[in-house]
């Protein structure tokens, strides 16, 4: 691997993931991850531009934010590139009106979307409210169209809380497209146009980013 | 396709399905389906040996048997081949000790089994039993094992109620499947072994049966 002061040499910008690199989630608003609070500061007093970029979809941007911001960090929704947001764009620009099977505290994010007669799914890291009625909702929403659309935000198998693992999105979206005989479009990462927007917000090509 | 005559030359047992082709399941204990309780009642009075096969997993077959009768029936719990039992020879078998992801309605089949520190998770059709808790339990469960073992009684992906689509097992399974990166054992239909212990147990081979 090529030395710090070579590869360093043409970036311009760097993306930062939020859950499990700036904190761990968990009871109580979480922890920051030692140095993360003092590394994210630095970044942004560096030449480099600095976006924030999670497949966080329990919470809305606000509220993470706001999570952050009392754990230390200097950062501001506009700063944050997130699923939810993402889904909404799309949703908006070809029609699609969503049964969303979500957590409560990502609801806000879709207050502008139109929801009655559902023609698609959202799906997202919905926690408790994964119920075998709600998943069996979105399931037979999914049924009754033509052409089930479903979209999931991200495919995460699992993330750590301080209590144990815990089931994220990834496997009720599995769970759907074996019900369904589909395959579901995953806004988020890995999804590569997701990054691309990210870069796009800073102004720095994919090769200009860390 | 062979006349009947012809087909029916070597035939020396039939395999029947219930869910679906004898009774519809539902509210207030199902339907039976139209010319079904003579068609089985005939096949008795037959010289062919008769043997019911079903991937039900939400009912013990003390219930199934019951309710089938009550809709006139001749049918006893010695007569069927359900998953609930054949897992049991497997756990008993392999010194398996599951944390049960199932309904309460077929516990009773499990009473005899050690469920203590589990080694495995047993998942069948749950129904609203399939909360997140539960599902995240079999999946912690699961994360803990060395070697983990997931057997799912059946892989079906929805049944039909008079209510509407409700989602059965298979999703669930496909989700667990997903979450640990691994494989199920499925017992029950279409598995081989399965009908194979079916024809077993009236004593016919695979090419005597329909």
């Amino acid at each position: 691997m090529a030395p710090w002061g070579k590869r360093l040499a043409g970036l311009r910008g760097v993306l930062l993931d939020i859950s499990g690199v700036l904190y761990d989630s968990g009871a109580g608003g979480g922890t920051a991850i030692a140095g993360s609070v003092e590394a994210v500061a630095r970044l942004k007093r560096s030449r480099l531009k600095v976006r924030f970029c999670t497949n966080e979809s329990q919470k809305s941007r606000a509220e993470l934010v706001g999570q952050l911001r009392r754990l230390g960090f200097d950062i501001s929704e506009e700063e944050v590139t997130a699923p939810a947001p993402a889904a909404c764009q799309i949703l908006k620009e070809r029609g699609l009106r969503p049964y969303l099977l979500i957590h409560d505290g990502v609801r806000s994010e879709f207050d502008q979307i139109d929801t009655s007669s559902p023609n698609c799914v959202v799906i997202a890291d919905a926690g408790e409210s994964f119920s075998y009625q709600n998943v069996n909702n979105a399931f037979q929403v999914l049924m009754e169209l033509e052409n089930p659309v479903l979209i999931s935000l991200g495919k995460g198998r699992y993330y750590k809380e301080t209590s144990g693992l815990m089931l994220d999105v990834g496997p009720y979206m599995k769970a759907l497209e074996y019900a369904c005989g589909i395959k579901a479009e995953v806004v988020g990462k890995p999804s590569p146009e997701f990054f691309k927007s990210a870069l796009q917000a800073i102004g720095v090509e994919a090769h200009q980013a860390q």
